[in-house]
């Protein structure tokens, strides 16, 4: 069966997020005040060919870990539909 | 209160992804033969001050068409926490 995956690959919170320190700045001077702070991640979306959603989660995780998200600098979260 | 917006961005179906393309491709010479097709967007998380679920959607929302998403490329969708 095939399973989707969404991996979110986020900046680890104690580390500084330039890309979305900018994109605040921008939003300031657009006039959208309301907003604080800003974080900007990845988000992927794999199609897993899997027997169980167990696996499509171990298959998910190996991925993560071998290509998709560093984690001397990234956390990622992994959800199977 | 603040509430936070999580904003995924993701390109549109219809449209060419080579970077998913190149993860797909970087994942089965890692040996990740499962994975069929991978597609590639941003998350971004805002921290927003409203008063209400509704305000903090509609100020995610301004902030996604003004300057995060571009419609002729990408699909949106916003989750409010």
């Amino acid at each position: 069966m095939i399973y989707t995956a969404q991996i979110k690959v986020m900046p680890l919170k104690d580390l500084l997020d330039p890309q979305g320190k900018a994109v605040l700045g921008g939003l300031q001077n657009l006039g959208v005040a309301a907003v604080s702070d800003v974080r900007i991640g990845k988000n992927i979306d794999l199609q897993i060919e899997a027997a169980s959603p167990e696996q499509a989660h171990g298959i998910a995780s190996e991925a993560a870990k071998k290509l998709l998200a560093n984690p001397v600098m990234e956390m990622y979260e992994i959800i199977i539909n």
